[in-house]
């Protein structure tokens, strides 16, 4: 399977270690999706979502290892328990808050996505098939409440 | 950029007419993750997350249209404010139970993806990254009411 970026994805973000890790640390964090003006009219009927889901690709990351030691923790885990960028399919998702839409330019906020990010595909967040209750998170669980203030580093470069 | 399948996906849809178009209508679907077994490392911790985000491939969607009339309405949206299958880079993407994992095959539940779907990712669900309240949802705010009896038809093959 082959892909064609659809656009840009421009952020405050130059380097992976200055990124917070997750949207929930990019509260405010203001960037611009650039699509390609050959997709605008698939545009049509976006501003009327409030938050949108960003499928783009992991550019910086090359190789993976199946085991890794995530941000939010010390010790290594499965791959596919982790959010880590360095992926068989280097495929990253971001749900982000979409402010408004100028002339094929997407203003979102609460971005946590490097600056020159290929983008692959925009989704509308729909709760009704997005957003879950009853959940478990595993390793996660004790982590996930240091996630807001954890930066980046370069263990992914 | 080139992906490479990481695994298939296995449900008991096997044509496009009578599948749920999305997870909430799929309650209780049963599907079978096989993934390949060179990525079997990378599914450690896997089991300690109850819901799982699926990456996939729309592969029997050829071609796209920058307007559709999704399943929920009556007139053409803008591609990108849908779920539609048939998009420039026709990437899916579910959020399923995980029930459990023996031998690398992931038992899922609320399944709303095609029989023999080539998968692409498998990321953990984390409601800090992946869930938000106070959202909108544009034209879906009326038509989602019916998402869960909704069920495809041939439009989209």
């Amino acid at each position: 399977m082959k892909l064609l970026p659809i656009g840009i994805i421009h952020t405050p973000f130059k380097q992976l270690e200055e990124m917070p890790i997750q949207p929930t640390g990019a509260i405010g964090v203001k960037g611009v999706v650039e699509v390609f003006e050959e997709f605008w009219a698939g545009l049509k009927d976006l501003d009327g979502f409030s938050h949108i889901i960003l499928i783009y690709e992991f550019h910086q990351s090359k190789g993976f290892k199946l085991e890794v030691i995530p941000f939010l923790d010390l010790q290594p885990r499965g791959l596919f328990s982790t959010r880590a960028p360095k992926r068989p399919n280097p495929i990253g998702l971001s749900t982000v808050k979409l402010e408004r839409i100028e002339n094929g330019y997407l203003h979102i906020q609460n971005v946590d996505i490097l600056d020159g990010t290929p983008l692959l595909d925009i989704k509308p967040y729909v709760p009704e098939f997005d957003s879950y209750t009853e959940i478990r998170t595993g390793w996660l669980e004790q982590a996930r409440k240091n996630v807001d203030t954890q930066k980046s580093d370069d263990r992914f470069k």
